[in-house]
């Protein structure tokens, strides 16, 4: 059992990780290695002490010093989170753990390969089969993805409809479903999504789940019921989301998308879980 | 005539001014180089990013950064700020300038040198001449101190009693005064204060004037009427202090002693100046 289990490998989770391990708190980082300062390689201007570093090495420092710090940090995409007998258990592609707590400093990760996505939200859009599913019982569902986190939410719509397009960049072999091979979508429909178009051919469908790379903000929202705001992540004054075990920092609740916010966004998070395990 | 004047060279004065810069403000630092990063070359830990870094290195970092920005640090000690007109005039040990607003990032300035000096606040000691030096009408008062906010306070002193001792490191030469070198002081009283040891020697004094280095909190705090609490100054949700014109953040405000905090403290600073001065 962890006392904490951080998801995302940003300012935010990472400056949670650092200083809840030096409150000598069980923490485990799983880290997809997606955080946009690495991925995009950022150049750093505005952040305190730092002099035109890159992202990159901000993340590569900050992992080392948790190397040092003797933290676990695991390279695995979390595909699910659920609440069992007041813990959590961390369902990830890999293994599935408990914890007390769970802090979500997952960043901004909308799907940037479906074009337009906002318009059709609860219009015909879901990012969460176990929460969405079954609104298109026997219908023609679209699932776009890739890897470990499509084929968990697909596991989940097999039992809903039969009648699945899977829209994805991987080579799968899935005799039983029509796999369209593509990198992006683009939608259709007046009020609500009424197909997709890809490799310039449409596609009619009457739902699409979008599992992309990992559940992210309205995954997570969805599948443990989150209230959200603007599609961010609603915290109250000690970061603890409308689920009280579960925190959020980082550009994920909103505000100013900067270093120093969402690292202080996490440095609060771990005085604030800290607090709450020292009242145990 | 300035848009910012940021007091401090510390994580939040620099961060403060880092984003005004940014945001095409016209800002001025000025600090005297006594950040307690500085000061006590701090090995860096916790700060997102960095790893095993030492504080000297960090402002030295973002003193570079600042001048490739092209944003104006002076190495002055600010001896007072005083409101005129609706702007902010801001006197230093070389120079007089007006600003539109005013960055406290402080840090925690009390005299290390005077102990025990929590037991005697507002018991007949004081951070600020021309607050508290009235209440001492021709009776003998204690100065301790150094440089030029030695001087400056002394200014105000000399016009209300001709009884005073001047405790100093500083070769000194003032025929009109006894002068006591002496490189710290130690505080007697039952209830107040009644007089000070210095050298192994008692001197009665009616009250004490600290004027060390910089008028910090509780002389800023004294001299321009903020309002305080538990010695931190007290600000809104926006870091106005009861000055609307005047900001604090960092170490002086309270809270959490971080990097992490003070710098962004800063940066909310930056941002919400930057929004009043849109808005003019």
């Amino acid at each position: 059992m962890w006392d904490v289990i951080v998801v995302g490998g940003g300012p935010c989770g990472l400056s949670a990780a650092t200083y809840l391990k030096r409150f000598n708190r069980q923490v485990l980082v799983l880290s997809n290695e997606d955080s946009i300062l690495k991925k995009k390689n950022l150049q750093i201007d505005n952040y305190f002490g730092v002099n035109l570093e890159n992202g990159t090495l901000l993340i590569d420092n900050t992992m080392a010093k948790l190397q040092t710090l003797g933290v676990q940090v695991e390279k695995e995409t979390v595909l699910d989170i659920v609440s069992i007998d007041g813990f959590l258990r961390v369902i990830t592609n890999k293994q599935s753990i408990l914890t007390k707590y769970v802090v979500l400093g997952i960043g901004l990760n909308y799907s940037s390969k479906v074009k337009n996505v906002q318009k059709y939200l609860g219009k015909g859009i879901s990012y969460c089969a176990s929460c969405d599913g079954f609104f298109y019982l026997n219908k023609t569902i679209g699932l776009f993805g890739s890897g470990d986190y499509l084929l968990h939410e697909l596991d989940i719509l097999k039992n809903i409809t039969n009648k699945i397009l899977i829209f994805t960049p991987d080579e799968l072999k899935l005799p039983k479903y029509q796999i369209i091979p593509t990198k992006d979508l683009k939608l259709q429909g007046t009020q609500t999504l009424e197909a997709v178009l890809a490799n310039n051919q449409l596609y009619p469908i009457d739902g699409l789940f979008i599992a992309d790379d990992s559940p992210g903000i309205l995954g997570f929202a969805g599948k443990l019921g989150l209230e959200l705001k603007n599609n961010s992540i609603v915290v109250d004054q000690d970061y603890a989301t409308s689920i009280k075990s579960i925190y959020a920092g980082g550009d994920c609740i909103g505000g100013i998308k900067q270093i120093t916010k969402a690292s202080y966004d996490g440095m609060m998070i771990a005085y604030a879980i800290n607090q709450r395990l020292n009242n145990e």
